[in-house]
Order: structure tokens, then sequence, then C-alpha cells
């Protein structure tokens, strides 16, 4: 699913943007797979929505809907899936527009890698293992035992814990902290803040006091996962809490001690899964989601935004549900629409009422 | 809208109270632009509200409700917006008590600014440009091409990316990060642990895997703006999200990437906007309110609390809306009402129902 | 009330497991205060839930439910709150097995003091009152004026500010912050990215902007309390937002100025509280839950997951509310399942209807 956002405005002032220099149509083809429909010398230099985009940028059409909005537009030339929606303008057809702007971002932009080194001013222990081609920026801090893999990138102010690991082209933003025991996998991203390996939220009230449980467990993240800005992943009480290959994690998400979470699912920003409960391959959290504990979510399943799971509550796979408490989002949207029929179902049933009762009278 | 609390105890043990040294009430008067009623010579050391206030602290009387808790208050005087409030003690008359107080407490305590300069332990590109007067303290980075305005503060491990830049008299609390090429306006307060400039969550399926899309936009924050603690604003992945000067970001709150938030609006606590959702000016997000993506919020809007708005949803300029789905704010009152009387509705239904059998049977 | 959380997988991977040495059953017996029932000699080396416990694993059985379980475990011992449920295998019977199960990680794993010390590279002001056996690690902060209390350790990043104090056996995690004049109190834990002291959210619109209110109190956090990763605590406008002794708070909660948290309550993940609003004792509040402003909520009183209190909203002591707006627990369950029967009771209403007209021609 693409959650690519377009801009309504200032494309052009993107300092990232990829607008160094000037490209033609020919070279986006061979770098996205595509072939050129309408011939025609076009020299481009940047890349926009409809909205937005110059007589030098590059556009996309996702869908026939958004064919009219091209009409519109000044972008010299289109990324579309059928090359009737760009009508006859210069385009590249592709199997998928979204699909293809972003390996085309991706070919104009590679990540910044940072300078291999450890810069003055960071703070690396004689015993962590740092591999080659490593960036470790000033004020950035690997502890002792810590392992960091080939190519990746500490900014100012991350923390690698005492013995944790981080794979290999990995890039651990500002403030990021990876604490103790815990391990990173190849090629993960996470934003500034987020924070891997804080206790469990584990007590036992002893009659006087909640006496804490010490969290000894750790945190696995998989390859290819991204972690959001000021997300937080509990280490487990014992064992590990564990994210899954591939999975995408939004900023603001909170997840418990001993969660799992399968391969390639999607959360997004401020959704919350409490302590030990398992989501399937596939899942998604749409914003704000809270999954209580001990609940299952199968592989594929959606839950709309704010929905809400009980604790040790079952989410079949590929189920879409909604609200809280939560139902399939079909029986969510009809229970919302017929609550709006209850006022006048009332006074229908108080004249109904009097109706018979004047009736009986009557007879 | 006043969103100024009060303390209900200790006053006095606020390090930060104006409590340094005394002061008059004439002072206060020429200060706040008000004019004294109750003339009688009186020595104020402090800032108190009613029920905290002692023998030598000024306090104010918002309304005439609160008239009542200032009679039994212990406070030496009062701001208020009508004399007979104070029932004969000092005052000073103001059209608004919370505003002149908020006057009276800034002249008491100026913001503080801290030492100008570059302390040693902070870490500055040499290509980074910083204006005078600027204080960075010890822990914090500013990287290459960067550029801080004149007077503005960076607090122990503030990270400001490549050529990002910073206005004038801006403060950048602890961990605060904003990220390459982003931009904060002039007099914006970033609290401890902010991030500006996280990339988008923008993926497309591949087939195989979420296929990042580069998120190579940026954010452009305006003048006056200020983000709570560890608040996180995405950069766009085209073109910018941006904040419209005088908004207030609560903290925890979660901006998308490609958002455009009007001026002067005020976003609560873990609040949450999704990509490309565009709020007016001056609308009002209450607390844990979530709006989707490519949502339209119109100017002077307020979502009460936890409210939540669909995607692509639109909420007309000035509504007040609750709820989710979220309803406005009466009919969703209402709704709540009516499904209390459900239960009732229900029994009397199946009475008529048994009435009815029984009359044909009589008929 | 035991929040532990049992991994179902690998608990023998955990770096930070009780498994460094093997142990007896006799010294379980000591350290907990339990009795042997079935007595054999085992060898133990680890400490694992039952699903993942190996022949060499002590584990638990919580309650009778959890003895068939713990027939299919591979565990080598149990502990138990009756020896029948172990099956006549190696037990240590004690009155509640998850406090135990704490007892006993406490004694395997006392937690990490850090190298008592102020390293190079941490930034540690000449007037900040260092008190002996603090371990102060590179990269971490201490302002003036400011305390730190006996034994307690800073991670790198952590910022204590101005005046500020932290108790005796305190710690800090990476890039906590806690600003200036704050107290925290003794045996502390502030997990990475807790911020204690961020300004409240206090304005007053002026006819033209939002005008900040000087916010100039304080914070103010008892012993025993534990602060989870990336959660925000607002100083008072004036006076002091308070958290009561032992009151454990979860990652990402937002405590709003002014507010006061009595002792031992429990507030998980993602909660929010606002301005001005007070909680009791042994309060709970479940994940995703919304107190507004200026309410309050009485001891012991426990808000299921998302629930919303309105502004100036009171829960009683020991009440169970969900929902929002929220009812007790049970008026919530009885209501959603009545929506469930909203749409039948319509088409009743209507076939009631058609009989009435009906019999009234007839009639």
């Amino acid at each position: 699913m693409a959650r690519s956002r377009v801009p309504r405005r200032g494309a052009g002032t993107a300092r990232r943007s990829a607008n160094a220099g000037s490209f033609t149509l020919e070279e986006v083809a061979a770098a996205v797979g595509g072939r050129i429909a309408a011939v025609r010398a076009v020299r481009l230099t940047g890349v926009a929505p409809l909205e937005s985009a110059g007589p030098a940028d590059l556009s996309w059409i996702a869908d026939e809907r958004r064919a009219r909005d091209a009409a519109r537009s000044a972008a010299a030339a289109f990324l579309v899936p059928d090359a009737s929606f760009a009508g006859g303008r210069p385009c590249v057809v592709v199997p998928s527009p979204p699909l293809a702007l972003a390996v085309w971002l991706e070919t104009r932009r590679p990540p910044e890698r940072g300078a291999a080194g450890v810069a003055r001013g960071a703070h690396v222990h004689r015993t962590a293992k740092i591999a080659r081609g490593v960036a470790i920026e000033a004020g950035a801090t690997v502890a002792a035992g810590a392992r960091v893999g080939a190519r990746s990138r500490l900014r100012a102010g991350a923390f690698v814990g005492e013995d944790a690991s981080i794979g290999e082209d990995c890039v651990l933003g500002p403030g990021v902290a990876v604490l103790a025991g815990c391990r990173v996998g190849d090629r993960c991203i996470l934003h500034a803040g987020a924070v891997v390996g804080s206790d469990g939220f584990g007590y036992v009230w002893d009659g006087v006091r909640h006496r804490k449980i010490p969290q000894v467990g750790t945190v696995r993240i998989e390859d290819d996962v991204e972690i959001g800005a000021n997300a937080t992943i509990d280490r487990a009480t014992l064992g590990e809490t564990a994210v899954g290959r591939g999975t995408k994690i939004d900023n603001l998400v909170q997840i418990g001690h001993n969660v799992v979470i399968g391969e390639h699912s999607i959360l997004c920003g401020q959704a919350g899964v409490a302590g030990s409960s398992r989501l399937g391959r596939g899942v998604t959290l749409a914003g704000q989601v809270g999954v209580s504990d001990h609940a299952s979510i199968g592989d594929g399943a959606v839950l709309t935004g704010q929905a809400g799971i009980a604790r040790r509550g079952r989410v079949p796979a590929g189920a879409v549900v909604s609200g809280m408490p939560a139902l399939p989002h079909r029986e969510f949207l009809k229970r919302a629409a017929l609550a709006g029929r209850l006022e006048a179902a009332l006074e229908r049933l108080a004249a109904l009422e009097q109706a018979m009762a004047k009736m009986r009278k009557g007879g």
C-alpha cells in the first residue's frame, strides 16, 4: 500500500529534493524500468506532485482519477500506469507510478552515509567492536561490549548500550537509544529519539508497594525495520520482545514487553501494543490504535484509527476492525448509522404506545 | 483562551516563582496597565492562586464565580476585571486578569538567555553560521551549513542538522533535534526531546516488501511557534510540512508529512495529525485527538478530547465536533444520552408486541 | 497487581537473564522465603516461563489455571502457591509466585550501578553538588546549582537542569531531562528520553495571539517513582506538579501542569492527564486513557483502556469506568451489547406500526 504523501506547495523549496542537476526522460525510464510513450526531448530538473509541479518537473499519475488533475498540471512529464492518462504529453509507462517514484528518488538521492570513522567527541568503549565504514558522530556513545556493523551511522547523541548489537547499513538518528543487550538487524533506520530496550512495565503488589519485576530480557529487531521518532520498544521480562523483518513503526508508537510482531507489518503514529500481545505478518495498525495485553492479531488484519482491542482479544487474519470495543468495520459503520435513527425510533415507540392505549380503551 | 493552570499547594515552594524581591501594587499596575481601585500600601513578595496565596502574595480573580473564593483567600491583593470582586481589598482593575498575570510574570521573570558563546564540549561545524548572542551549551551539535539566528539558545544535546536554520531568539531544549534542511522561525520554543524533520511514514508495497519512498522534503516552522516535549513533526515526501505562525503544539503530539497547519492553532497533548491533512487558522485539537490523512479542518474548528476524523474527513470552519466517528458536539451528547434509554425502550417494545398479539387473538 | 509478562520464546537468549552460573532449589527457597515441597536435587541455570522453560530452568505457576500448562512444561522446578500444582515435580511453595519471581530475579541480578565518578566528557557545573558514589557518564550534564544524591547514576546524555535535585540511588537513562528547579526523590528510575519539567501548556489570547503564560512552577517526584521512556511531565504554572511516592508511569505518558497524582498509582502506556487534574492513591489508568483538565479521580479507581474523562469530570473512589464519555464498566459493556440489538429492534418497531395501521383500517 502506498503511504506516499504529496505536498500542496513549495516542492521546489525542498533542500533535499531530487533537484540537483537536470535529467532526461530516458534516464528516468532506464532507472525505473519503464517505457517512454510520448517521445519528446524534455529537460527535467525536479520531481513534484501534480498540484505543485513546474514546467521542468517530473510528476506522476497514480490512477485514472488523477488523470483529470494531470491535465491541469504544469509538469513536463509523468510516470503513468497507462499512456492515455498523460493526454499525449511526455510520459514513462510503469506498472506502479508510486513505486517508480520511490525508485527514481532513491536513484537521485542515495541516503547520506556520513564520513566513516569515530569523530572526536564520540564516546566509544575500548571493548566495543566497530566494523569498517561505520560513522560515529561527536556526542554518540557505544558502551562496553557493544557491536556496530559495517557502514552503519550513529548520529550525535545516539546511544548503543552494553553488549547491544547494531547490524550493517543502519542509521541511528540523534538521541536514539538501543539499550543493553538489544539486537538490531541490518538496514534498520531508527529515527531521532527512538528507544529500544527500556524496561517493560512489570510490577507485583507486595502488600505495601508495587515491587518492580526486574526486566532481564532483551529486544530483537530484525532486518529492514524502520522505527519512528520517539517511538519506544520495551525489553522483555524474560526472553525477548521481537519485531519481524520489514516491519515499519511510525513516530510515538509504544511496544510493550514480550510483544512479538510479524514481518512486513505497519504500525502508524501513536499506536500502542501492550505486553505479550502478538501481531501476525502484514498487520496494519492505523494511528492511535490500542492493543491491550495478551491479545492476538492475525496476519493481514487491519485495525482502523483509534480502534481498541481488549485484553486477550483476538482479531482473525484478514479482518478489518474499528472502534472500541472493536467490531468488524462494516458492523461499526452500520451501528454508527443506526444510532442516528434512535431518537426518531423512540418517538415512534411512544406514539405506538398511545395508539395501543387508545385502542384498548376504545375496545 | 486561557490555558493557565493554578496549583492547589506550595506555590511558595516554586524556585522559579516570581518571588525574588518584593514589589508594590503600583509597580504591578504600571506593568500591566491597570488601575488601582482600593488604595492601600501593600508589600508583595509573590504571586499565587487564590487557594494557596499567603498574606504577601498577589493573586487574581478571573471572573465573578471566583469572587466567592477570593473572599476566603489570604492574598494581599488581586488582579480583577471589576473592582467589586475584591470586596474592598487592594486590587488592580484590568480587562483580563489572566492576561495581566502573564504580563506581570514576564516582567518579574524574563526568560533565561544563557551565556552567549559556544561552550567547550559543543560540536559546531566550521561551515555553520552562528549569529551574535547565540548560546550553545556543551553537548549541543550544529551540523554543516546550518544557521542559528541571533540570541537563540541551544541546550545540552540539542541537534541542528545539515543546512537547517533556526531563527532569532529561539530556545531548543535538551535533546531537541531539528534535522537536515528544516527551517524554524523567530521566537520559537522547542521543548526537550522535540523532533522536527524525521522522515515521513511513506512506503509502497513492491510485491515483496514495503519499499521506502525517500522523504526528500523539509519542515517549515513559522515565527512564535512552541513545540512540546517529545513532540514529533515529520518532513514532507516532497515539498514541505508547515506549521503556521503563533501555533502552539503540546507534548507528544505527532504531525505527519506534508501536513499544513494554519496560524494560531492549538494542538493539545498526544494529538496526532496524519499525512497531508490541513488545519486552518485558530483550530483547537484537544488531547488525544486523531486526524487521519488527507483530512481538512476549517478555521476555528474545535475537536474535543479523543475525537477522531476519518481519512479525507472534512470539519467545517467553526464547528465543534466530538467522538469517533466525529459528530457535532451536541449530537454526540444527545446520542450518548439516548443510548442510556435503549434498554428500557427494548422492554417497552416487547410489551407492545405482546399486547398486540393478545389483541389479535382477542379480535 | 502483577504486570509481569512472559515471553513465548528464546528466554535462553536473554543476555541479562538471571542465567549467569547455576543455582539450587535450596538457594531459591532461602531467597524467596519459601518451602521446598518435592525434595530432589536439581541443578538450575536459568529462569523461564512455562512455555519456553528448558530442563535446567526454574519456572512459576501463578494459579490453578496454569497448572495444566505446567504439566506440559520442560522446566526443572517451579515456584507454586500450592504444592499440588507441581504434580510431584520439584517446587518451592510461596504465597505469591510472581512476587517470589521478582525477589529471585533481584537476587540473581542486582541492578547495575555503573562505575562511580564523573567520566571525561561529562559536563558538570562547578556549583553542582554531587554526592558520593554517583556515576555520571560521558555526555551527561549537571547544570549550575543542581544536586545529585548518593549512588545515583546518570547515563550518557542525561540532563539535570539549574538548581534541580535528584535523590539517592536514582537512575537517569540516556537522554533523560530533569529541568530547572525540579525535584526527584530517592530510588527513582527515569527511562531513556523521559522529560520532567517542560513548560506547562498555558496561554492566554491577547486579541492578536496566544500569549505564553510563563510557567514558573516546578515538578516534585516523590520516592520510588518510575517514569517510562519518552514520558513527559510538565512543570506547574505556579507551585508544583506532583507525583506521589511509589507511583509507576509507563512510556509516552503525558502529565500536564499542576497535576497531582497520589501514591502507588499506575499510569499505563500513552495515558494522558491534562492540567490541574488530580489522581488519588492506587489509581490505575490503562493504556491510552485520557483525563481532561481539572478532573478528579478517586482512590483506587480504574480507568480501562482508551477511557476518556471530561473536563472537571469526577470518578468516585474504587470505580471502574470505560469508554468516552466514560461510564461504569458494566454499563459500558451493557450498552455495547444493546447496540447490537438495535437493528432488529427497528424492524420490530416497523412491523408493529404496520400491524397497528392494519388493525385500525380493519376496525
